[in-house]
């Protein structure tokens, strides 16, 4: 007997019919023997309908009354999940937010979730009720209904997983797993059995877009095994487990588990800023004080004695500020020109094994080098290689680099 | 400065615009020094949607469960209103139900109010903070969300009035006030300034469908001060008052108040029923057992030496399991034969006035006389006389009545 933790993602809870898959699939676990909670989205699109009355209501509006309205998406899917449960002869009932109640911080619309009151919940579990939690939502110390900021929902399901010492944290999204690459771009693309925590970390934020990064970060610091899959079919998913679990000298193991790509990053260019100390921080002071994420820089060498050109890429969505920051800095700053560039994506390779192996990063810029892609800026981790390069080459060195580390599956 | 609370149906928060109507009636409450709570329902066409989904995921399902999912719409539209009311400079917050806490039994889906806790509801009005609670929900000593009812909102917005001791509760609905009848079979029926709480529970229990009859007697036995008017319009409604504000002696008052139509009755005849002590308890108790409301009965006199016909009206939506109660008993009553009537309708006229004035009845049955409008029941009670006609006469009785009590309005 083990205990899980389920979570269900918009797709697999759009409408009745869904439900009832969804609950066959809890039902399976049940029988099992298993102890059960699961953590549920809204219905796919309901959040976004309740965002939209709250833009319509005031385009800037009360984060705590925001948290009224789209919090009611989850609350909906949770009773009708336990409803529908019951009437498989599953015995469940519903536990909002408030009511176990999952503690969050009072920043109303990404609210952290502090702890989660368990008693009533474990007591439940162990005697065969499933419990259904809505995802998403919590309780601040003010007594007031608390979101975590979209996405939550698999940051609610690890967080309850962790509290209730769960074995394992299942969660059903719209594709089966992780794989080593976007399979609409590799069709020989592989799904990976399992992946650690820090992999999962580096492509998460680097583009694929399974799993939030903030239930990754949380499944790492709980140590909570979490598995990807899909509710669509019945087979196995990915497991998302610790290094040890893996083994990271396993000589089997690929150095390289997966490649991700980015095209929502801008390249940003300042030419000739004066070459002194203090002339970077200059650059990027504005632009943290605008709460601009800088991902790639490179400070080219000294085109003469006194200035340099230095690139940097922030995400396209933050474009628009940042030159706004910068252009008002330039003063400051005393850069002659200012130029940018959208067309751009960030391509990054990602493996735990890179930590053992030599060579890795050079075999990336050969094989992209051989078929012309030239390489704008460079940045590193100790598990990621990123690159970033043309938009147009995107899927082109995606496939190039997939080969280039034995990833593709055999035919 | 007085002490208001408003109520808004359906109709009214039906969308962003229309909250923002509703908005601007409230800010214009608090502009004018008032302190205010507004109870909310969910958007029209909403809850609809929720049993919907409740009832597709389960024909028979758990009314805790079922409680969760509907209660969201008025969960939605409270912070919708809150942050409507802020966009206009107006500070306000929603409280849900288990906020407050708004106590009630834990009668599932038909909960009943037992009180409202009002510290927090009072500093926040008093504060100059307009209080949105959502209407229909409450939360039970299990600490799980209620329900009470459909049109509960009415009785929520009654039931806070009586606990802040508000000054007035105005019920904002889809029609401007309380007619002397239908406006649309008489055009020229008037409005009522004034109807007394009787009155009005008459009005509302025989088809006049403005106000839940809850939400009156409530109001009523707490002595509430209701106002029925119109979120469309800029004018006075109709006010529901104790008998002592009216002057039931008033020299100027019309006798009768109102008359109503109900078309949703079916009239049952029992014929040859033995003419026997006791032979009407057996009738009665078979559809007291099936929980059927009946409502008047006429005894005929004896055919012959053993034998009566007995005639009676239940609601049209209970007709089918009377008939099925009646077969069921029809050795136990021992009658020869079953009739029923869906082609009936209930006219009633209502007045306080009827107490001090006879021959009221009398005027009744002499104008339908007239026409030739056969009367084939009749009940009375203090304040209110039925008849039990043909439905094709409904319009024809109404408009009849209407003129011979004097209540069409002058041209």
């Amino acid at each position: 007997m083990a205990k899980i933790v389920m979570k269900f993602g918009g797709t697999s809870m759009a409408g009745t019919e869904r439900i009832r898959n969804v609950a066959s699939r809890v039902k399976k676990e049940v029988d099992a023997g298993n102890q059960v909670a699961v953590v549920v989205s809204a219905m796919a699109g309901e959040t976004d309908r309740l965002v939209g009355f709250c833009r319509e209501a005031a385009p800037l509006h009360d984060p705590k009354e925001y948290d009224v309205v789209v919090a009611a998406g989850e609350q909906i899917t949770s009773g009708l999940l336990a409803i529908t449960l019951q009437a498989m002869g599953v015995p469940a009932r519903s536990w909002l937010g408030w009511q176990l109640p999952i503690h969050t911080s009072d920043a109303h619309s990404s609210a952290r979730i502090e702890s989660i009151e368990t008693d009533a919940l474990n007591a439940a579990m162990a005697s065969g009720e499933v419990a259904v939690i809505p995802g998403f939502q919590g309780m601040a110390d003010t007594g007031r209904v608390t979101t975590l900021g979209r996405g939550g929902s698999d940051t609610s399901a690890v967080a309850v997983a962790a509290a209730v010492k769960a074995d394992r944290c299942d969660i059903y999204t719209d594709v089966d797993g992780v794989y080593t690459t976007d399979p609409r771009i590799v069709p020989k693309a592989q799904k990976l059995d399992k992946v650690t925590y820090e992999e999962m970390l580096e492509l998460a934020s680097v583009g694929a877009k399974v799993l939030q990064t903030r239930s990754v970060s949380l499944a790492m610091k709980e140590n909570v095994r979490v598995q990807v899959l899909t509710s669509f079919e019945d087979k196995p998913g990915t497991l998302i487990v610790s290094d040890d679990e893996i083994g990271e000298n396993d000589v089997e193991r690929q150095v390289i588990t997966g490649i991700a790509h980015d095209k929502n990053e801008a390249k940003i260019t300042l030419i000739k800023v004066p070459d002194r100390p203090g002339a970077v921080a200059s650059i990027f002071a504005p632009l943290a004080d605008a709460s601009i994420n800088v991902d790639m820089i490179i400070q080219n060498i000294a085109h003469d004695a006194g200035s340099t050109d230095v690139t940097f890429t922030v995400p396209g969505a933050e474009l628009a500020r940042a030159l706004d920051a910068l252009e008002k800095a330039q003063g400051a700053i005393g850069y002659e020109k200012l130029v940018h560039d959208t067309k751009v994506a960030k391509i990054s390779i990602v493996g735990v094994g890179m930590r053992s192996h030599a060579g890795v990063a050079s075999t990336m810029f050969q094989a992209l080098g051989s078929r012309g892609i030239n390489i704008q800026a460079i940045s590193t981790s100790e598990i990621k290689v990123s690159v970033l390069i043309d938009e147009d080459e995107t899927e082109l060195a995606v496939r190039v680099l997939h080969t280039a580390y034995g990833l593709d599956a055999a035919d």
